[in-house]
């Protein structure tokens, strides 16, 4: 294995993580905050990235493993040195909450330890959310987009980072497909951002929901989330969450004015499906049981909520634990289910969903008629069946890291609707669970051990299992 | 498709029943009970065998669709007239009721809604015990056992009944594969049976436990369910329940004298390395947490409840609603595990556990190095791919019916824990579950609606979900 290469690209990320806190240390000087909580970790990250970047060896070579490889510990080691503004600042003193909450943003979780987050500089907390919006795309798609290392490497980090059961390079460089990706991802963001302003919301809360938004995050500034904005800034919040769960080659296509094929991908019309059969059906749910708030209120509070456990955001403005059983139920199948492939979402994804579910009509009907010749088509192509069987095989591996972890939590004794939910919340990257961990609570009350195994499943989750658990193969370390 | 072949089959089952039925009513007349409650079904399946025997037709030969559909169809009709004796006799007024507990006897599931068991007559008792010995090897298997319909055809029931990824045809022609399977069931049967007799169990008391434990069922007699039975006869079930969730081809080994080929099951190595695991961790568990129980009775009740729900049989000596978490956890996971396939046994199934595990680690090792050619071994054998794509798609529907089952019982109200683990404890043909559905509960407050609901997940999981589903696709109904 090329260690070398490895130990470059963290470099190089730990470089561009010193100089994205530039952005943070401003909001800091102009709030008057102390500037120390910053400048340490830029330091450090400053260092890291000389002595790394400096091996001597000139091999930029990238294979699949090399990608794998850099990509899982790029992560971890980005959450470590984002970690420190919490610890410095002295508003986080448990280093295993530290890296939680960090790991949360850039994983955009949103699952947090804090139980008052208003009582923390503003200048962290700009940082707490910009690191959702950094994880939200990728920092290695990001590196892709700004360096050269060859058009087979960079594809081999793309492909590590990014969710979904197929990446489809949109353009045929490698380069190319992670700057436009960029330029959609920065574009939407503006124009939420802009959206929000217009409604009067405080630019400093406004960049910091977009930044949750855009990521499918879920840090908000106040204690109480989004629930004490207005309703027309809860409305661009649902509307913008629902945008970046949307595979963003929907908007490559559309950018390339390529409406009908657009307007074809199945995935995008299952995710508005979803959707609105979810609204519909926990509207009607809320509007039986707790029948105070007008049609239009329940709609929007049914409306939002969706946005935001379907795209993994995880923002509230309404206290789920006091649903009725079938919202609830709702919700939790929403979380397992997840955004668009291809988007800043977490989750199982649709893309998947609809692949198998295809896959297992075709099995029904060979099951019958064992010599009928039928193949898979999905978004206009048939597909490779052996996509289909990696497919079932991440299905089947989805389950066991759900499974194992629950059992690791459950000597904690918590109530089962909190522990089941609190690993479905970090695993698939949503934030808040059904119970202690519900939108009003956290995950303070949580063990170091516990906080450890959700920070693990938020990692395995965000890069899709393969990254992290290859960090845990003998054979990865073999022959350097 | 040939409708007649499947009436036929239909019919020569329910023929099969009323005849089955002369054992029950063999205890009914000898404690003096009222005949009535069978000698009506018995009447209503032999007319009803007479005449969907005698359409005409002299052509028997069965496609797999024919296969699959007869197989869901005659589950069902078997069910509604077994469910007959316990309307007929008072006992059970709702026929939603005694429709779910007749599904849960032959599922060998074990779900009741009785709340006094000891109020029914003996001889409906024995019935009821007696259903989970005829479903567990199932009757199709039995009636190609008996009867001829043609190699190919007798192979098509046999798949659709049994369980497993890979049906093993023991023996070259289909209907002595099912006379050994019976034989050997059979002979495991006595065995247990004069265990149970030497230990001076009553000889009622002990049939219907030995039904119970060898259809992996988990109905008994007495409302404490095992907990009056001594510890002696507690470990004699303890050891056969274990036994019937052992793959069959083990035992047929062992009779052809294969040692070497039966000691290197891969399967049987796993199953018994996970009882032995999960016992160890519970006793464990119990220990800390419980301490008032002798080490040996720890351990005794810890190996009792993992059987029993490994095996996915149901039986209860304790009440685990008051274990502590981390041994809950283990036997909700334990229950989702379920017993080897070809066993009498439901769940998941230990082989497509192991086979899909290999294929996760072939598959990180494929990703990490993409152009390597790795085959799975399973049993000795290089695995079709096939194969693990088929196992995948199973495991993703497998998880589909139980969320779409958890969201209809959703609305019930009921905790969460009595909620998910009734759907998972049915699916999985276990029986009770955590929660108002426990091992001291039932299943009798839950709704009609949600009763029909369960009593479809026990035939779904029972026939592995595409004997039941084909019987909902349109083309399956299509050119007669």
């Amino acid at each position: 294995m090329n260690v070398f290469v490895i130990g470059k690209i963290i470099g190089i990320a730990l470089g561009i993580e010193a100089a994205l806190m530039v952005l943070p240390l401003m909001f800091t000087l102009y709030y008057g905050e102390k500037a120390l909580p910053f400048l340490i970790p830029m330091a450090v990250g400053a260092v890291l990235c000389f002595i790394l970047t400096r091996t001597g060896r000139r091999d930029n070579k990238l294979m699949s493993k090399e990608g794998f490889v850099s990509t899982g510990l790029t992560w971890i080691v980005m959450s470590l040195v984002g970690m420190l503004p919490f610890m410095i600042c002295g508003a986080v003193t448990n280093p295993f909450d530290a890296f939680f909450e960090t790991v949360s943003g850039f994983t955009t979780t949103g699952s947090s330890i804090l139980t008052d987050i208003e009582a923390l500089p503003k200048g962290v907390l700009v940082w707490r959310s910009f690191t959702h919006w950094i994880g939200g795309m990728g920092i290695l798609v990001f590196m892709s987009a700004i360096m050269h290392f060859g058009n087979g490497s960079q594809m081999n980090l793309i492909k590590a980072e990014s969710p979904g059961p197929v990446v489809s390079k949109l353009l045929p460089k490698a380069g190319d497909t992670a700057r436009i990706l960029y330029i959609i991802y920065t574009g939407l963001t503006l124009i939420t951002l802009g959206a929000l302003l217009i409604l009067k919301m405080p630019f400093y809360d406004a960049l910091c929901i977009t930044f949750g938004a855009a990521g499918t995050g879920g840090f908000g500034v106040l204690n109480s989330s989004c629930a004490d904005y207005t309703t027309a800034q809860q409305v661009v919040i649902t509307v913008a969450m629902m945008a970046f769960g949307i595979n963003f080659s929907f908007y490559f296509l559309l950018l390339f004015k390529k409406f009908s094929q657009a307007f074809h991908m199945e995935e995008v019309w299952l995710y508005s499906g979803i959707i609105l059969t979810a609204i519909a059906l926990i509207s009607i749910d809320l509007m039986v049981h707790n029948g105070a708030d007008s049609p239009f209120m329940t709609i929007h509070n049914a409306a939002f909520h969706v946005g935001s456990i379907m795209t993994t955001t995880g923002f509230a403005i309404d206290d789920i634990n006091k649903w009725p059983h079938l919202s609830q139920g709702i919700i939790v199948v929403l979380m397992l289910c997840g955004a668009c492939a291809g988007s800043t979402g977490g989750g199982f994804k649709v893309s998947r969903l609809l692949l198998m579910f295809k896959a297992f009509v075709r099995d029904l009907a060979l099951q019958l008629h064992p010599y009928m010749i039928k193949k898979v088509h999905y978004e206009g192509k048939v597909i490779d069946e052996k996509i289909i069987k990696t497919t079932g095989i991440y299905t089947f591996i989805y389950c066991i890291v759900m499974i194992v972890s629950v059992l690791l939590i459950a000597p904690e004794g918590k109530d089962w609707s909190t522990t089941i939910t609190s690993v479905i919340a970090t695993f698939n990257n949503i934030g808040p669970g059904i119970g202690i961990n519900g939108t009003t609570g956290n995950y303070e009350s949580f063990s170091n051990f516990s906080k450890l195994v959700l920070s693990a499943d938020m990692l395995i989750g965000r890069l899709e299992i393969f990254p992290i658990l290859a960090l845990f193969r003998k054979e990865t370390w073999r022959r350097f």
